[in-house]
């Protein structure tokens, strides 16, 4: 971080109902209250952690209102309603000065169609492609060497990152944020087996992306056979996750890093998947389905169901099992000992 | 898709030999028999979906000879050989008028050395790199921001899409499909340990791509420690995928997304290698041996074995296996109360 | 390679104590002993493969200095204390012939912000963007389309491959080698959910990378939350790996392919991750301990351990319960072989 904030305008900007203590030091940095040194910012999000409070060496701690307990020399303590929320306001702030919303306008050495739709609020960074037929809506930033191809969407309010290459007739919603190297509208991957070969299929569908999504990096999301390859409004993807053609994922999904979808799999809204998951093709994980990390699904979560393992069983039985599979050893003796017995 | 075909058009196209039913209705979509709607084509691909073709709100279905039904009103059934070889025929030509050839030239703001070999018919996209000694093959295509180093040779009619790195001195064959993001001949992972550090092991092979090989989307391919890493003609490689040093992938093979191969491991031809699978260094997997989705592989695997599981073994037994695993609970009161009858 | 060595000119670069057998042909290739041709050089690294010695078809022979045999006409044998050293000696040779040392400058293709500060020694390649207040150390290379974002900072002696983003704050040491397409400071995964939908948690942190890290191709590294995400001086990382917010890495670890890391999570010094594995979150891997390839870690490991498996448990008891777990069927039939005794 290269911001410099006083902790008379972190109490002003987390609106602290109480102070105590008094500093001279600024706050350059943000840290738990058992890492942070003089200078740092740290808050209590959790009250298991209300004895390293004392002990804290950070010059500003944020403490909810019933949290009792006095300052050291040079600490100074802010009392707020909820510390997370405050901490998370004062990290808005600091990001919002770290990095500027760029501005309007497209740079020299983008190289964009003349048939493109760039709306002039929108910023083109250095070295973007944009292709015959794109549009691009209000305010939304490729920030540097982004590939939009032809006849593709990209919605208002966006913001993708360095390297990521948004394919011909993919379309993405509002607000959607891509970190950088996201591959969207990559072939699916479907082959038929003819004469000792394996023929493509060609893969003439596209990826339909809702508002508020954001995709983590590196991950890749494939173009349908044929119709869509869809993710709905406000689902959050993690790093290298992997989606496959015409697979279909609901609203306010999470899937963490690393997971897998096969082709034409549908995930309804409010499902979650743990790391590195895989699922199979052509099943569903109804609403607010969850999968454990590192899980194998070969078949239908039911609504609100909890899997896990591989291949995915519901997870208090995958939790049993797993735990009288480290008793095998003594089962083998036991059952040893019995035919001893019966001899 | 951005395309309109009339009914009379598409029973051209796949040479239908009866139709039945008119419509004055184009079509600009494709979907499945269950999701089509007016102004879609569909087609009775499985046998186990004819059911659903009575109820098809698709304008044109695409139906095998034998099929016995009427189109609804507005509804136009072409009965042809093979629906799905049908649908296939249409779906290439859309591929045709959704993305058009690159003309051949290098566009001005791509960087290619002087040294460099391009053949005048291929396509050198937008902020391509090209270095020296490199040679580009007749017809071949860099979509834009693909990088190719020193004395690297790319074969002829390739697709190279946005974000690829094709780095020194690997080569490529002809007809060669790179999905966005790929890296071709970055370092093998080897080190040796000494005086406690890990010395980087000089990595000067290079990667060696067989024809019509496709790879996709963030695959990462290691160049050897010396010799190469081959990848067979006609394989086929999904997302993610990693392949490490010295690898050797023989002809005609499938590897599914995230899967990974650890150095010196060799897959003969026609080996299929199932989702986030993971393969031991060292190994073979021998002529049309198959590895389940997400299993881990220490040993060989014998030509047309199938195997299942971390750690694979074969698969009817491991099928079996992780059936038993389920009865564990069972199996544990079953000895209890043996016990309890011999106590 | 396009590199020929006469046998002599090999002798003197590896300093052999004695040679036998004599050649006019020169070296253009290095194979093993079992897949060497004529103009190949090979060595005997394994005492194992000692048999293969004698019937090797390689032109020139790297042998230690108590091998007893002869070399076949037109072949060289070289003896020296370890060839394995000597052949690196030979592979670091022809590594700098193949890819010279990149002269200093700034491409006229990359794009530098005024404020920028980069070493007048440093090699910008064509096409990288570098925005305000980067700092670039002397010697480093950017090979080319790498992105440096606001006020990262890049050491000195340091190589950047193609398509590398490094994103805005972060830091790398000195002698840091990226490979192609790592992603450094994407936003770390974390919402909170608020009235049915995942808001964004600002991630403010940024990563720090020590000195003589290398980081394989399309990894990707999570900024923190706040504070750090750290990988520690000599920790060498693999292809595909993600490494989540605020995980600490220490000095000299080994992180094989496609590994995941959770957030939070500690990797103390000389930890070694086998391929595919998952750790979860806020965990710790004491030094020098070991996790199995593709294992799932749910809790700490203590110095020294080795664990595997998933949920990840000590090696010697997983092994012994794998191989029990394929006795499973076996161990059916004796219980119901006692049940039916007892009837």
């Amino acid at each position: 971080m290269q911001v410099v904030y006083t902790p008379a305008e972190i109490a002003a900007l987390v609106g602290a109902q109480r102070t105590a203590g008094t500093t001279t030091r600024s706050i350059t940095d943000i840290a738990s209250l058992s890492a942070a040194r003089a200078g740092d910012l740290t808050f209590l999000g959790n009250a298991k952690y209300k004895a390293q409070v004392a002990a804290t060496a950070a010059t500003v701690v944020l403490l909810p209102l019933d949290y009792v307990g006095e300052p050291q020399a040079a600490q100074v303590f802010l009392f707020v309603k909820n510390p997370s929320v405050a901490l998370a306001r004062v990290c808005a702030r600091i990001e919002q000065s770290l990095w500027p919303k760029l501005p309007p306008g497209v740079h020299p050495s983008a190289v964009v169609a003349p048939t493109a739709r760039v709306d002039a609020t929108a910023h083109i960074g250095p070295l973007c492609v944009i292709e015959d037929g794109v549009q691009i809506g209000a305010g939304t930033v490729l920030q540097a060497s982004v590939f939009v191809g032809r006849e593709a969407r990209v919605g208002e309010g966006c913001l993708i990152m360095p390297g990521c290459v948004i394919a011909a007739s993919c379309s993405l919603g509002n607000r959607v944020r891509l970190q950088p190297g996201v591959v969207i509208g990559s072939d699916g991957f479907g082959y038929e087996f003819v004469a000792g070969r394996h023929e493509k299929v060609p893969q003439i569908g596209n990826v339909v992306i809702g508002d508020d999504v954001e995709i983590g990096a590196n991950s890749t999301l494939d173009r349908a056979r044929f119709s869509r390859t869809v993710v709905g409004e406000g689902t959050k993807i993690d790093n290298l996750v992997q989606i496959a053609h015409n697979v279909i994922i609901g609203q306010h999904c999470i899937l963490c890093a690393q997971s897998g979808i096969s082709g034409s799999t549908t995930l309804e809204d409010y499902v979650i998947l743990g790391g590195q998951c895989g699922l199979g093709g052509h099943i569903t994980v109804h609403k607010g389905g969850k999968v454990g990390g590192g899980a194998g699904l070969t078949t239908d979560v039911p609504a609100g169901g909890y899997v896990n393992g591989t291949p995915a069983i519901p997870y208090m039985l995958e939790r049993r099992i797993a735990v009288l599979s480290q008793r095998l050893p003594e089962l083998f003796k036991r059952v040893e000992a019995l035919e001893k017995n019966l001899e």
